[in-house]
């Protein structure tokens, strides 16, 4: 079986979107990350930077605090909303085209299809420091703070969103250290995994 | 840098012991499994049938039965005695030859040196339970029961003398479900990474 589908899951600064990119470019695939907020601001109408913070990340670390973060007229939180939303449209897009889809739960999202193989790519601290201090530029806060805390805003998402571990193996049929392997190492494995 | 000691730790059922058998094979490696045990036997003085029940798995589910499970003169614990022992043995080992070395927390005891590529094997619990059936015919117990069993008693052994979570992708360069890739697709994929 071809899996024409790749989903994949990263750690903050670990590599994972340039590996994504770099595949869907080789495959000729579409790929899917913040081209999904755009799709989403055009179907449900909320402002672009809403959807960024509320779409990937949760309001905070603390996973009690989704039920305070606001409600939509049906009374589903704002997060719960762009959830259900952002869910359909990865289904769609699954349904009708060769894809990358980065973040966004998608592993979950599309688990019960048999032509998606789910990545998962991290790295240790002190590479991914390194490289978020290249790619974004000096903060105010420590690039390990800034790295520590996006990755536990994901983990909360993810935990609350499929009730699974981020990071657990056993979600993904690929983990990989890319500051160990290299990102073309990264990008050459996943290619030769994809006729399984 | 080329990795010349590959770790592999893996679910049970999962494969993960004819993957590094096939490695260890193809690579000239040394390959250490109950190997360890025979060395282990031949150090500590113990009977075979203890070590294999204490060596790798916890007596129990429960982390604090480790506390009661019999003491060495020293005062130790047999398991920690064996652990310490053991511990040793996977150092010297590492240090003086090219192997393959399957669970016993290599991955940990070796966490330090730059020439180890640290695996992970997985599958989803259908596939184990149907190879378990085949390699080691029925018992009493129904596979999935003693699949649980046996993957659970690593995780607690793993926690109780690393405190790591057992199977969290960031413990492993690489890991991989070998029910949806098949055998040889890792075996290709890990030798594919070993110049990293």
């Amino acid at each position: 079986m071809n899996r024409r589908i790749i989903t994949i899951s990263r750690e903050f600064g670990s590599g994972g979107r340039s590996i994504g990119k770099q595949l869907a470019e080789r495959l000729g695939y579409k790929y899917y990350d913040k081209e999904l907020i755009d799709k989403l601001v055009e179907k449900t109408g909320y402002d672009k930077k809403v959807i960024e913070k509320e779409g990937e990340y949760a309001p905070g670390k603390n996973i009690f605090a989704y039920a305070f973060v606001g409600r939509t007229i049906d009374g589903m939180s704002v997060s719960d909303y762009l959830w259900k939303e952002q869910r359909e449209m990865i289904l769609e897009i699954a349904e009708k085209e060769n894809c990358v889809i980065v973040g966004r739960c998608a592993d979950y999202i599309l688990r019960d299809r048999k032509d998606v193989l789910n990545v998962y790519i991290h790295a240790d601290k002190e590479f991914r420091a390194k490289r978020i201090v290249e790619l974004y530029g000096e903060s105010d806060e420590k690039p390990v703070k800034r790295l520590e805390d996006k990755d536990a805003k994901r983990a909360v998402n993810y935990r609350y969103y499929t009730d699974r571990k981020w990071g657990m193996s056993q979600n993904y049929h690929i983990a990989l250290d890319s500051g160990v392997l290299g990102m073309d190492k990264c990008v050459e494995m996943i290619l030769s995994a994809l006729s399984c």
